[in-house]
């Protein structure tokens, strides 16, 4: 996987305001909706100059929106510590990324293209769900943790989705602390606690 | 607002024909990638026709992806046998909706649209939030009943997106009653515990 500043460290520092503006633009409006001469503009630069670092804007859109954390550092960060308060540190790690702009654009952005592009939903089952969270929940050794995983995916993707999309203004006006303490205990029951069957198994 | 069979009940079988198609391509693909011509061919009737009862695929849109349920449903089945068992109640209202295709074609309909269009933004967060769940929040007179109403959309929306638009299996397999135990006690704790003001406040 390829850091976020990319694949030229040395390179001219357009290249890494090209990226910034390319992730903004992508997160507000979705793949389909922005152009390579849109990306351009918002960076100051000549499209030539965008095509020159990125190639298509599908090669561009892969590289900026890679998972903007390693799934080591989740479980370093979040299930290090031990159980006890598992789903507030996991709340927080994702809270944390997504109101960072230099990482939050690109997972809105996904999440933007996602809702039009089977191939951008692919990417959000396969790095977000399978890379992120699917560790966490192997680790822990509970059963059914790709049920698990899911729930989790269900409660933070919804978060994102209220927040970032619909905007819902009493989740963008609550500081992170409180969302932490209101969305840790849903996290921690879907991570550790014995889940129900429905009606048709105990 | 319009109920979902449309203001001329006396039209011929091929309206709701067209409706039906329409909701189907409509949460298949989202607002952009849907025509007129690709409605018509999918009803298999002319494009004239699609025009002559619906007018412009805008008009076509507002009017198919109405709310397929009214405030007044949710609070008499939903609040009705009171406070026990609330969330549960709220999960599978929501449920059997989304995974009706009469009904929750329109809600990933718009969830799609949504996430490209700032107005079919608006429309998730003024019908879907204030018109479905702030009559819920408030009708329990709770403290901060529009974050309840929040703290439960992202949670509904965010079961809806991963199940019917990023498609993660282990909820798309899940059955409808595993999924109203599972998700009841998160709805139930947001609507109807004291919630933690982080720690900011007590």
């Amino acid at each position: 996987m390829l850091g976020r500043t990319g694949r030229r460290p040395g390179a001219s520092g357009s290249r890494e305001d090209i990226a910034a503006a390319a992730r903004r633009l992508f997160a507000d409006r979705g793949f389909d909706a922005v152009t390579i001469r849109g990306i351009a503009a918002e960076a100051g630069v000549d499209p030539a100059l965008v095509h020159h670092f990125f190639g298509t804007k599908r090669q561009l859109f892969d590289e900026l929106i890679e998972l903007p954390f390693a799934g080591d550092d989740v479980l370093a960060d979040v299930l290090g510590p031990g159980t006890d308060g598992l789903g507030e540190r996991l709340v927080r790690f994702v809270l944390n990324r997504l109101r960072d702009p230099a990482t939050g654009d690109a997972v809105v952005a996904v999440l933007r293209t996602a809702a039009a592009q089977p191939a951008a939903a692919r990417r959000l089952r396969e790095e977000y769900t399978r890379r992120l969270l699917e560790p966490v929940t192997h680790a822990l050794r509970m059963d059914r943790p790709r049920l698990r995983a899911a729930l989790c995916s269900s409660q933070l993707l919804g978060i994102a989705l209220a927040e970032h999309v619909i905007g819902l203004d009493p989740l963008v006006e609550a500081s992170t602390d409180e969302l932490v303490a209101i969305y840790g205990p849903t996290l921690q029951r879907y991570l550790t606690e014995p889940l129900p069957r429905g009606d048709a198994a105990g």
